[in-house]
């Protein structure tokens, strides 16, 4: 189909690295039709065009308003993503990102390795203006009734305390949009609660925070406060953010193999697992990385999530919402506003 | 019972801050009667006499080494560590720490605030020599046969890569007398596995330890690498270790949180939980911080285990066990030994 027709009439576009990820091209593609037809929206896969067409086919798509864009060049997981982007002009990854930059699509979702994603949204379309830092954002689920979103969680190694406060505010403005809620409790990862503990980044990322009214800032929030759900926008340096996103990944993983290794070790075990198993079926989803549909890169001129390496199509499909949901909520509009009006302030 | 009696001939004399914890002193009282019985070993029991004696009196105590040194003081949890420490020269963990320093204890336990134990112990016991900074190392759950060791996990928020260094050399010494293994895996916690990944500092940690050739080296690890038992003891700042280790609390306690609703929200979970009741409870030993027995001070001059401030009986039982295993394998003297050999080296 093409772009002219009337099924991409007024539609929100999202362009899909149809090659990253661990499952590609396949569950990606699959995801994309998902998106098209739940969401009603166009989706521009990117991709060698023979390899994408041939996945089509595997699907109904009349009527979907699905398009191919070609990109001849893929880069691989291993591949250093600085110099890979900057050699690979038509790498898919570049390509999809050029579909924003261009305008041609509101958004964009990429799985796979999470660096050569980052480091082409980041080159292609660049940062806000007034924003220091971009940064990933990404979900966790909690015991309460929506997950919390640590930020960032790897693209900056080391920060400073200006750069970590307006992680909470693009945070904030991300939490809004992505979960309905107003004025989300933003908080800072600390080794303890007390205003007087912890580095002289986060004190002072603490004193820049409490100075700023339109934030709902909590103060310092421990590893343990997120899982309970204490608090929505969890601020954090790139390092410690990907630690803790890591290790709540591995302890979740290591008690399901712990529980799993239990109920088969015995009978009472293996019968009652059968019986509850709708019970256990809740906790994986409730638990599973691919409800909340990947990471997102915040701070750069255009909407770029960034899905799980491992993602299926379920989770290409929620990453692709995530997306839509970003673009019509005009949140690169939202975060320029704030940014052009602290500037304004602190000129004052 | 008196400590010249012939119950204490020859024993492993472990003194105990009766007073410390959410539980004490009933629970650490219960605890230490518990550890000189299965064991065979002497206990301090240091609080106001009255009241640990009263606790006493709720057990069979005869024959046992149990003796009380009395400490009219007793640090709640809410004061600053520093100053109450400094203050209350009579107070119970400081009578505790004293007992080691004299000679008169092999080696201590304490639980409650980390916090006060640990200012406690440095400023009672001292550093080793050539030791830069003594860390706190906490044993951790994993889905391998041995749980995984942290260090730092609190008491440097700031570190160099030298004492990152040192946190490895005595991490893994204590990690070989705590789980009879020889050259235990050293990691150091970074936010990816490449060599070219991360901060300043943990890159030239990196450095330092691969030119260290005592040490079984791994190179860098992530969040998600200890939870899957791929490493043995895990080097970090204390910023990171307390995020780290917290996080995980928070999450296992959050899966099982889910669980149990999830299980209780339907019949057939219902039934299917008490008939698999024997694969859950084994699954929650595993992952309870109660088996390990608590946290280690390393690098002062003295056997020091800081129990949680949740510890029950089980809890300091274990954390008594760990304090007879440190003393008995002559931890410090070990770690005395390396870093004079260190210092005589550099030297050369």
């Amino acid at each position: 189909m093409s772009e002219t027709d009337g099924a991409f009439k007024n539609k929100t576009v999202i362009a899909v690295d149809a090659m990253g990820g661990d499952f590609a091209p396949r569950e990606i593609v699959y995801g994309a039709v998902l998106a098209a037809r739940d969401f009603g929206i166009a989706v521009q896969l990117v991709g060698p065009p023979e390899i994408v067409q041939q996945e089509l086919q595997r699907h109904k798509t009349d009527g979907l308003a699905i398009s191919i864009i070609p990109a001849s060049e893929v880069i691989a997981m291993d591949e250093k993503p600085g110099r890979a982007i900057v050699k690979k002009k038509d790498s898919s990854i570049v390509v999809t990102t050029r579909q924003v930059s261009s305008g041609a699509a509101d958004g964009m979702v990429a799985a796979g390795s999470t660096g050569a994603a980052a480091v082409a949204a980041q080159l292609e379309l660049g940062r806000i203006a007034n924003v220091f830092r971009s940064a990933i954002a990404c979900s966790i689920p909690t015991s309460g009734d929506n997950p919390a979103m640590l930020i960032d969680v790897g693209a900056n190694a080391e920060c400073d305390a200006r750069q970590l406060l307006q992680f909470g505010q693009m945070g904030s403005l991300v939490y809004t949009v992505l979960h309905h809620t107003q004025r989300p409790r933003v908080g800072i990862l600390n080794l303890g609660s007390e205003e007087t503990k912890g580095t002289e980044l986060v004190r002072e990322a603490y004193k820049l925070m409490q100075a700023q009214s339109d934030l709902n800032f909590i103060g310092f929030v421990e590893g343990r406060d997120f899982p309970m759900g204490k608090v929505d926008v969890v601020v954090t340096d790139g390092f410690v953010g990907n630690v803790a996103l890591k290790t709540a990944e591995g302890i979740a993983k290591m008690i399901k193999l712990m529980l799993k290794q239990e109920l088969l070790a015995s009978w009472p075990g293996k019968i009652g697992a059968a019986i509850a198993k709708g019970s256990f079926d809740r906790v994986e989803k409730r638990t599973n990385y691919a409800q909340y549909g990947g990471a997102l890169l915040v701070g750069v001129k255009g909407v770029c999530v960034i899905a799980h390496g491992g993602s299926t199509h379920t989770a290409i499909k929620n990453a692709i919402r995530v997306a839509v949901d970003m673009a019509n909520a005009k949140i690169i509009e939202k975060i320029e506003k704030t940014f052009s009006l602290a500037t304004a302030g602190s000129a004052s």
